[in-house]
C-alpha cells in the first residue's frame, strides 16, 4: 500500500472511532452528535497535499520501520493537528476565511460553535490515534506524545505561533518556526520515533522543509488567486502579517526556498533509505515554487 | 502534602513547562507569547473547587498508589481539560458569558482569538502533563491517554456533550453523561489507572458523582444569583438548554441528587482506603445541595 493510501486509511479509522463506529469501549453503542461528526469529516476529507504525514512516513520508511502501523497513526495524528489548526485559523476571530481547500470553510457550512468543537475534537483525536497505533510498542508512546505536544502547544508549537499574531511586536523567525516549522519538525522527529530511532538528528530536516514550505505559502498568498489555491489570497497584507516575500521581495523569497531545500537534502542523516528519501523530498520540492516564477528548486 | 497542594503544584509545573520556563528541550530558551501565557494562567488560577482532580487523587490514594506523581499529573490533566472546556463554553458563539469563577471570562479580558488558543493549548498541555507524570511507569500511559481521550473527544466525551446543544433533538441522559459525567468517570478511572488498577470497576462511581454534580449545577443555575456563584445564572432557561430542575422540579431534582450519591457510595469497590474515600465523598456531597433547600445529601 502506498503512502497516500496508508494515510487516508489511518485517518478513516480515527474518524470512525470518534464517530462511535469502531474501537469504542466494549458494548458501547453510542454515536457522536451527527453535526459534529459531519463537520470533522468535512474538515479532514478530501485533504490537501498531506505534506506533513507524507514526510513522517518517508522518514519512518527511511529508518526501516519494523511496525508501519505506528508510523501510519503518527502521520494521521500530525494531519489531524494540521486540520484542527486550519479550522480554528479560519474562524471569524482570526482570518475570517470563507474558503479552504477549494470549498467553504467549516464555520461557513456548520456554524461557528461546531467549528470550534471540530478543532477541539481533532486535537484530542490526534493523541488518541497515536496511542491506538502504539499498542504493539507502548515504549515508543511517551516520546511520540511529547514530540506532538511540543509541536502544537507551548512555548514554541503551532498554537504559540498563531498567538504571536496577537502580540504588538513579533520576531519573524520565531513566529514562522512555531507556526509552521514546529509541525514539520514533528513530522520527521515522529517518523524516527515511530521507528524506534532517536528524533534529534531528524529534527533539522523537518525544520528546513517547514521553513521552505512557509516561504512558498507566503509567495502563493501574494501572487495567486483564490480559484487556483482554493483559499483566500492576499491575507498576509490584509492582516498586516509578517511574510517572507514582503520582507525579502519575490526574487529573494524564491532564492531562500532554494537555499533551504539544498540544506534540507544535506541534513538527511545516514540511513538505509536515504537515497529514496532524497528523491521524495526533491519531488515534493518542485511544488514549492510556482511555475510562473520560472525556476524550480531541486 | 495534602491533595489541594499536590494539584496546584502539578498545575504550576504544567504551566511553567508551557511558558518555556521548565522542562523544555535541552538548550531551549524560547518563551511562549506573553498574551497566551497570561491567558492560560488566568484560566487556571485561582481555580474553582477542583472537584474532578480531587476525586482522581482520592481514588488513587484509596488504591494505595505506589507513585503519587503519576496521579498528581493525571489529576492536573483532568483539571486542564475542564478549564479548557470552560474557556471555550464561555465564548460568544456558545454561552457568551462575561463572568466565570467570580471574575471576567477569558475572552472578555484577553479577546476572542486568545481565548480560542488558550483552550486549544490547555487540551494539548493535558496530554503533555500526563505523559510527563508517567515517565517512571510508562506502561500506564496508554491506558491514561485512552481514558482521557474518550472522556473529552467523541463519541461521548465532553466535546460531544457540548455539540449535542447544536442538534435539533437531544437525549437529556446522553447529553449530561457526555457533557459532565464523562470527565467525572475519567477522574475515577484515571485514579485507578495511575495506581496500576483496572479502571472499569471504578467508572460507575465517577459516573454517579458526575450526574449528581450536574443536577446540583442545574439547580444553582436556576435559583442562585451571579454574585453568589461567580458566573451568570439562568443560562439554561436563556439558552433553552435541557436541565434537571426544569424537567423534574426543584424538589425532584434534590431527591435525585440524594439518590445518586447514595448509589455512588455503594459503588465504591472494595479497596484499602474505602472508608476514607467514603468520607471524602460525603464531605464533597454536602456542597451539592444549596443550603436554602434545607436537606443535605449524605
Amino acid at each position: 500500500m502506498d503512502a497516500a493510501a496508508r494515510i487516508e486509511r489511518a485517518l478513516e479509522t480515527a474518524l470512525s472511532r470518534a464517530e462511535g463506529h469502531a474501537g469504542g469501549p466494549a458494548g458501547s453503542s453510542r454515536s457522536a452528535p451527527p453535526g459534529l461528526a459531519n463537520a470533522i469529516r468535512y474538515a479532514v476529507f478530501p485533504g490537501g497535499a498531506r505534506v506533513r504525514p507524507r514526510l513522517c512516513l518517508a522518514v519512518a520508511d527511511a529508518c526501516a520501520i519494523d511496525s508501519p502501523i505506528i508510523a501510519d497513526n503518527a502521520a494521521a495524528a500530525i494531519e489531524l493537528m494540521h486540520c484542527a489548526s486550519l479550522v480554528h485559523d479560519d474562524l471569524p476571530c482570526f482570518d475570517d476565511a470563507d474558503q479552504r481547500r477549494g470549498k467553504s470553510s467549516v464555520h461557513k457550512v456548520y456554524g461557528e460553535p461546531l467549528a470550534v468543537l471540530t478543532g477541539d475534537a481533532m486535537i484530542v483525536m490526534a493523541f488518541e490515534t497515536m496511542c491506538a497505533g502504539a499498542t504493539a510498542s507502548p515504549s515508543r508512546l511517551p516520546g511520540l506524545v511529547t514530540a506532538l505536544s511540543r509541536a502544537v502547544g507551548g512555548p514554541s508549537g503551532i498554537i504559540s505561533g498563531q498567538a504571536w499574531e496577537c502580540e504588538p511586536e513579533i520576531d519573524l523567525v520565531q513566529y514562522h518556526r512555531a507556526k509552521t516549522g514546529a509541525l514539520f519538525a514533528a513530522a520527521t522527529s515522529m517518523g524516527a520515533l515511530a521507528a524506534g530511532e532517536s528524533p534529534d538528528r531528524w529534527r533539522p530536516l523537518g525544520e528546513l522543509i517547514g521553513e521552505a514550505y512557509q516561504v512558498a505559502d507566503d509567495i502563493q498568498d501574494m501572487i495567486s488567486d483564490a480559484a487556483t489555491i482554493g483559499k483566500p489570497c492576499g491575507q498576509d497584507a490584509a492582516h498586516a502579517r509578517p511574510s517572507a516575500p514582503r520582507a525579502l521581495g519575490l526574487e529573494g523569497a524564491v532564492a531562500r526556498i532554494e537555499s533551504l531545500l539544498r540544506d534540507a537534502v544535506d541534513a538527511i542523516p545516514p540511513c538505509e533509505g536515504a537515497a529514496e528519501l532524497r528523491s521524495i523530498i526533491a519531488a515534493q520540492a518542485k511544488r514549492f515554487v510556482p511555475k510562473s516564477l520560472g525556476r524550480h528548486a531541486a
